[in-house]
């Protein structure tokens, strides 16, 4: 199944897939409309089968016509690896780790596919970052490996993208990561039964104006989905919503001699195979309203 | 101004100190309740003045009989500053700082006064940090120093527990800092008005079993509050709700030689003049329900 969260006349709406390419959904204050993906993600097995169904006998959604939303607009914890390519970690000067680098997203950094990725005015150095995302669906702590999978409840695209300087500036990357307008998430979730187990051997992509920046295999990930979940889950409850970012591939503009960052204009892809594609052009910060109180 | 949150039989409520240490307050369903701290600085000027006068009219609230809360459960952003106090930058063999250090903690990591502060099986590592707590009251981006306290709705104390091995474990402090049962908070939201601006000069000081581990003077801070508010907004937009945590003096258990880490049994108070006193006791984590799913 495949969701989408989007915006029309000032409404928030969720459709979901009916057959090719046709969406079916509903809007807030439409009979059955069941709310947000992350208020769905709460529902229960009866519940989310009952909330599909209103949605695909909802009327037929335009996706090009409409305002496309993060898949989920506030998920409890935003939870991204670094270093989760061993080649990325190589080209970034790092040791190969033996634990996941965890580091935080706000939900006031997320944009949707189609809106800007913001470029600061503070910078010149936004750098891409494609990343596949897993979303839980059923909460725990200290979730065995062996069954961390029946507690993913899909996957969606994610751009990590980061200001480096700001992420370099002090030993936490936490200000580089989390700058307005620059976590770029969806567009569609898919639940995990239209995938492989832990979303393995799938090709992820990021293009810069058409050209390949990153190339890689979900299976290249050092510490995959199961892994997180259980290592994660350690110390942390998870709960239905949360998202874990996975980690880039190499080949991001910071590592490149020259080094390549994302200029106003440029428009940014990540695309995982049987998943989707981001797409998001890059903007200055000067050329949006910015509210200084 | 100071609130408590608090939880009994099993509804949650809010009290406002009327005189010297009686409590007044309202819980869920009964007629004025404002909702938790999270949703009263959502409210406006007029609104919140109005909610507080429901709360002083609502019935006596004895706070040695009730379950504390933590003041905010859910704040969109918990924003934790690292080495911001002279010495424990030196003890921590870190350069001084030339920009905030920031790190998130999730809100999962929550624990209230009086709960119980959960070393995890996993470690024997866990260490005390008392902190200071800033509030976001009015939201913005790009907030100038100069202004940035009309944004601070008020403070609070924090007892930033953090994990050690976990936290050093990889170059990000994210887990370590994140185990359930952690981030100890409140037990009073004390509103600006009634502190010196920024709540300079204010004697913070962390006791382990009544012995005095940190002390010092918010004085000492090297990035105080208004400069906080300024520096972190130049690329997230704060909201109302938001927690700004604002760092630990030295004295911390982990750079003691012999280290000395907290174990089950002890009692930890972060006591912050004209705040109040956070006071929690150590617990194993085998002595508690773990959901293990």
């Amino acid at each position: 199944m495949r969701l989408v969260a989007f915006k029309e006349n000032g409404r928030s709406g969720l459709a979901v897939r009916c057959s090719g390419d046709s969406f079916h959904g509903l809007r807030e204050g439409e009979p059955g409309y069941p709310g947000t993906l992350d208020r769905f993600l709460q529902l229960d097995r009866t519940q989310r089968a009952a909330a599909v169904q209103a949605l695909r006998r909802g009327a037929p959604v335009d996706l090009t016509a409409v305002e496309m939303l993060p898949p989920l607009q506030n998920p409890g914890k935003i939870i991204c690896v670094g270093l989760n390519y061993r080649d990325h970690a190589s080209e970034s000067g790092m040791q190969l780790p033996d634990y996941p680098t965890l580091f935080a997203r706000f939900c006031s950094s997320l944009v949707a596919h189609r809106a800007p990725i913001v470029r600061p005015c503070d910078s010149d150095r936004l750098d891409y970052e494609g990343e596949l995302v897993a979303v839980i669906g059923k909460g725990g702590r200290r979730i065995p490996k062996e069954s961390a999978l029946e507690h993913v409840a899909g996957y969606s695209i994610f751009n990590d993208s980061s200001v480096r300087d700001f992420q370099l500036r002090t030993p936490q990357w936490t200000m580089g990561k989390n700058f307005d307008g620059t976590g770029a998430f969806g567009p569609t979730f898919v639940t995990a039964d239209e995938l492989p187990p832990g979303a393995r051997g799938l090709a992820i992509e990021t293009r810069l104006n058409g050209e390949i920046m990153q190339r890689a295999s979900t299976d290249d990930l050092i510490f995959d989905v199961p892994t997180l979940v259980s290592l994660i889950s350690v110390g942390i409850t998870l709960a239905p919503g949360d998202l874990i970012v996975t980690g880039t591939p190499s080949g991001v503009g910071g590592a490149r001699k020259p080094p390549l960052f994302m200029k106003p204009g440029d428009l940014c892809e990540v695309e995982i195979e049987r998943i989707g594609i981001l797409s998001n052009e890059v903007v200055e910060e000067s050329a949006l309203q910015v509210d200084v109180t």
